[in-house]
């Protein structure tokens, strides 16, 4: 007789702390118990797998919405697709906001949007105008619904809040409860460069990673954390390039403060180099903060051990090599200025970081599932629905085969985005089924889940991890 | 139709990572389940009641040996009373050796008297007379017999070893496999600055504190990780007694090397004022190291908060305050240096840690279990058998009503010890009940064991944390 | 036979790294030998006293312009005899900019002022608007024209530069070989604090150190090393207030930048609490950074005694407390935002940092010497001229009293301005008479000099330090 | 008519903070002035020369007393040539003790070879055995003679001190006002992989540096300075071979201890490698503790840099090559262990530091002169008399051309050892005359100078720096 909907049956559990042997069972879309021997109507063999909680990404972008209208290419069903064949069951994207604008307008569209999601999802409100309606009137109203998280910009045209506005913006949260992410690069320095550079002639897509130096990531990360000290408000501080930047958060913690840092898995496997590939090809890997060098990598490894660096989000951000309205919007000759930073990587996020990471032996699997579950989880307040394996939690589990070895191909990442940066990198481990709220959406590589599956999460305050 | 043997209902689970309400499935001596609903043919009602891993005391001394024949006067039977009383399951002790004899012969001896025990338990042995025949012949041995540890004393007559010895252990450990622990205090400076306090008539039991200042403590402490470091073996410091201390290993671990540090809660609750209480009562509080002062104990909190102290046990050691073979063995006007060392602390270990810190908001209740079981049982390898709740470990458990309030008194302790040096201290948080494997052992204060039902572990290899 | 035309005979000579007692010859206006019995037309008896070289203050106003038209109260005349009273020879006053104009104007504006001086005097060229006919065609006429340091403000209406201009004023002095000087607070964390303080009704003097944590100093000035060391331009942070901005610049040093750091008089003795007095009275104490606490006093020393802060200077920038111009401009009722900031302190200078340094044994008299004179002479190009005592450097010297007691009285610092935050203050130390190129232009606190004997001091190239 | 026996004409002299064209007159053996046109009986033309105070070497071996009677090979009248030779007109020596002997004996014997110099000279007294007699007779008499420091090994057979005996001495330095020097090395540690190598077959030279890694030198610094640290007592670590160790010197002073680091030209030029040569040449460039490597070597420039290495001596400690009695006492193919330690160095001192330090530009001549004149004497109590170029002070100065390129080699060492480690070195800057007392001593590598021309130097408590 059966006990359970669901019995995932021999597989070994991974828990932020624990492994061990034991058969996860589900009920309905929840866990209902992990044990030994336990019995289901449906059973789905584990043996020699791993058994993780899925994926949460704290940080990618999907259908945002664009200046001029339109939207970013990647859409909810091929960014689902894409996060659910990488492992990853919960996203937390993001809602713009233009100069001019307010947030609640963008706000309901991008939950219209998002109502074609596979996998459940929240959203980050950027700030890209603090005006009084938007400060005063509208972020309540967005915290309240359980969009828990500002996200500013120190650098970009034209969503960059100078310090007067990001003030407002730390002050506002502190108001509601909000936790405020920041982009953190000097926005003037850049720009200064950026300039230097292009009137040198030196416009190729490698001169992106000149124009903004760590040291530009350094200074606003920095500055970030003293504005908010000044506030006394928390914030996380994303993508982290380096360690030169990751130092500025640990003198913040050893100081006391609520300061946490993210980093991706572009930082640990890519390098200003591979922006110097011939041609238009180094568009590829342009995102910002820029990849540094391998030192960097090893240097982010060890800030991750210590504990500076909590979280390993994908800052999936996709911009098609050959479209027209992708990487060469502006023609192949463009000036790295011209050309539209980001890096795909939903599916990817967690076969790199298992593979650099595990396989590797820099860390071991229980911090992996902290870096890529419970960490994010805990710290946007999804925790304990999302992020752990545990009796009565969302049945959102990945099932990995540790041994299994892939070479990274644009197919096997589902996106819309016509190539991975990734291409080629050979990992060790790769998932082999997804489970979102005890359903399967996942297996083999095949994604099977309705659109519109997905489930908003109203997020609750951020848990202090 | 009940599915296991014994369910722990309705309370709430922590495990080193999460916290969850859940039941716990007992089948045998092992856990078998965590999940809702589960049903068992008894059942403990855990509503409101915390359900923790049974504690797991690495460091402790019970019927040690005295060289002149005889034994400490804790028993294995009053001190697996005082462990269950206080929710701790598992214990490690110590088996000594005298200058000019072997370590097998004793090790039997104390594996004869532990038969009696009531927890379960295993030994770390001691070597002071690192001698051809028990570096080469003995130490593997023993440590094949599931000994895992040695432990050296850098100070104390007569079982100091010298830093050739050391040397002689370390190598002797890397062979085997076995992680060296030690007492780090310098021997000829506390014997130097004994005697000229001595000479100077400042005998009182405060001076204990002045004959060995933090700087002894650091100077062996560093003296050891360097040697460890030499030789390539992992060791922990025991009994860390200040932050100054612990920067010692925060540095080590800095550099890459396996080095760990304990610390005990009479580094947190007592300091160097309570030897300076009247007449011969501050004998009760020498230990050594010897208790610094509040803001050193605040310094430990961090310590532990940045994962460079890992483990609190008790160094349970115990002396009666009126017996004539106890404290006052030499007399109450003895000078401190012939004033035995040691307190008394299986029982108070958990409820002082967990009232300090995770009712005062210090640490949380995952970190509670880390540092009481997790950690001490992966150090000593013990885990994943015990130190966490998972399905398929020994279903050790400590049922914890964290809004228990209790003054401590001796009695309570249900040591042989006719005192404890926490008198008077108001904790909140008190454990109810324990399992070991499976049994209830101890309900609301009362043990129900027998003598003879605890079980010797063998330690597999140190587990690196 | 006289074989110099002065002989400074019987004296303890203080250099910046020796003491010996010699007599001092000049000839004309410059030493011409350090030695013993030497013969002179004229003698001053020294014995007993310290012979040391003239104060150099690279940091001081000096009837700067306003906006409205007029300058400061503070004269050429009444500041050099200020100076000269106080032991200085030596000053770098400001040359300011308005927006919308250019420097070369005000420059010719100042030195037609300066012609007055009766100290040697040099200037640091203020950017307020980085023009490219500023940045372009009149820095590099500025600079060659021997005001060799151009100064910018992070913060303060109207003067204050944005980053993008900042690094315009960097790169420009890295192709004119000028250094850097920075007032380093943020403009925005200070404007807002500001107005939440006034709309919250706090308004007082006090509420100036509200307004202005360490933390917005800590921020601007980590910014300001981090963009001079994108330009690989070295810097000198003005005015450092306590330990953690100091640190910023240890930090630079210890990864091999150029930076440098000044800090004053008022920061070693004056507190937050100071603009606490009743009524207006905390007027007179206001100056930006603001005054800590005594922790933060104690903690410079230790940054000027680790090298880290290299030169004391006075920021000598008077309002008189009763004139309707000077601090009650908008009344006694005036909002702390709109009371003007700064601080006499020309003559005060060297007799404070001597009684708290070298009376209380903080530092020694060379070290004395190097604050005071040998750093910021090299710091600004006007070493081995001014700030040694040696052959061929001129004769600019102090003579003082070491032992001698004075309680400070407005009345004794011969400025114009009508108090001094000082007053009342015990010093050990005191200067008896100054040399200015061989002249005596004080004596027993007579100042004795023509307006118009001071000299301008067109500055060499930084020397690094 | 002549105001000056002798004039140093035209000459920069170069101060411990100041360089500036100066002459210097000399009156006897003093300088009596430094000044322009100078008048002398006598004139050394010094166009285009340095012009600096005379080395004072604070830590070399000369004529020191073997063990089963004789003396070191370097005699006081060849050891005397090479320092002036090498521009080096004091030098501190040993004086040593023999287990079950005292320490006046030996004094008085190593006074009656002294009597022989042609360099000023002091001594450190060496305690091997600190008895009663020695430490509380003996040691207050030698102190009192003006060897004001005491001299402890922490390694060597036969003269190595336990830390109880370390302590004693420490405890006495402090009653009699006495520095302590210390050689840092655990010898246990040592010992024992000494004997692990030897019984592996690894006794080639290059050995030696595996037997004593650096790990070996930090834990002996660290014991030193806690042990001095626990006692109150001033200490200088001698010869400092890397950055790990300077580590700790750096801390204890941040703790605001007085504790002082030397390091050695060998540790700037040398490395292991050095030791790795064909057939038995190797012996020559070991010394202890062993030299490490580039990256150690550039570590020691900024730990000089840094001000946490005060003083650069040589630790002249010469064996012959060739000779029976030398390197190759026990043959050509012994053991390292046996092989005698020590790298001449007396001469090559200053110009080996001036080349890598001033000529490469890593520090400037006024630094030079610290490390190697002022700072000895300072710490050594024999300052101001010896150590700058001040008025009243001994005119002990040596010419230095700073742009003569030379080749190392072994005769213009002038010592009696039959090589130099420095063989082939190309060094830029040279001294071409060196005066003692105001007598030329030496000139163009002609030593000219009478036997029993130096004088004992009874030095006066450190002064400190
Ligand atoms: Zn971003
Ligand atoms: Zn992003
Ligand atoms: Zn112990
Ligand atoms: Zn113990
Ligand atoms: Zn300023
Ligand atoms: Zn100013
Ligand atoms: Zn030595
Ligand atoms: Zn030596």
């Amino acid at each position: 007789m059966a006990d359970y909907d669901l019995v995932i049956a021999g597989g070994t559990v991974v828990t932020p702390a624990d492994t061990f042997r034991a058969d996860v069972g589900v009920q309905g879309d929840r866990i209902a118990a992990i044990g030994l021997g336990l019995r289901g109507a449906r059973t789905i063999e584990a043996d020699g797998l791993l058994v993780m909680p899925g994926g949460v990404d704290s940080h990618c972008h999907i259908e945002q919405l664009r200046k001029g209208g339109g939207a970013d290419e990647e859409t909810w069903t091929t960014g689902s697709a894409s996060a659910l064949a990488g492992g990853t069951t919960s996203v937390i994207t993001f809602s713009t906001q233009f100069k001019g604008g307010g947030i609640l307008a963008p706000l309901a569209e991008y939950h219209r949007r998002a109502a074609k999601a596979m996998v459940d999802y929240g959203f980050h409100q950027i700030i890209a105008d603090a005006t009084d309606t938007v400060i005063f009137e509208e972020v309540p109203q967005v915290v309240a619904s359980g969009v828990r998280s500002l996200k500013v910009f120190l650098t970009y045209d034209p969503v960059h809040l100078d310090d007067r506005q990001f003030l407002r913006v730390l002050a506002a949260a502190r108001r509601t409860g909000a936790l405020v992410t920041v982009h953190c690069e000097n926005y003037e320095a850049i720009n200064w460069r950026t300039a230097a550079l292009l009137a040198d002639g030196r416009a190729a897509p490698k001169y992106h990673a000149w124009s903004r130096p760590s040291v530009v990531e350094r200074e606003a990360t920095h500055r970030a954390i003293a504005l908010a000290e000044m506030v006394d408000q928390p914030i996380q501080v994303f993508h982290v390039s380096c360690p030169e930047v990751a130092e500025e958060i640990a003198r913040a913690k050893a100081r006391g403060l609520k300061v946490w840092g993210e980093t991706c898995p572009q930082y640990f496997v890519l390098s200003a180099d591979h922006m110097d590939r011939p041609g238009f090809e180094g568009a590829k890997f342009m995102c910002s903060p820029a990849p540094r060098d391998a030192a960097a990598s090893e240097g982010l490894w060890r800030m991750v051990r210590d504990n500076v660096l909590d979280i390993v989000s994908s800052d999936h951000s996709g911009w098609s090599y050959e479209s027209p309205v992708g990487k060469r919007v502006h023609g192949t000759g463009a000036p790295f200025r011209d050309i539209p930073n980001g890096v795909p990587g939903l599916a990817s996020r967690l076969p790199i970081l298992f593979s650099e990471g595990v396989t590797k032996g820099r860390i071991d699997a229980c911090t992996f599932v902290r870096l890529t579950a419970t960490n994010p989880a805990k710290l946007f307040g999804l925790y304990p629905r999302k992020g752990t394996i545990a009796p009565g939690t969302d049945a959102d589990i990945v099932l990995w085969d540790p041994g299994k070895q892939v070479v990274i191909d644009n197919g096997l990442m589902q996106h819309i985005i016509d190539y991975t940066p990734y291409e080629g990198l050979e990992v060790t481990g790769w998932p082999v089924a997804t489970l979102r709220r005890g359903a399967v959406v996942m297996r083999d590589g095949k994604v099977q889940a309705e659109p519109g599956s997905g489930q908003f999460l109203p997020r609750a305050p951020y848990h202090m991890i």
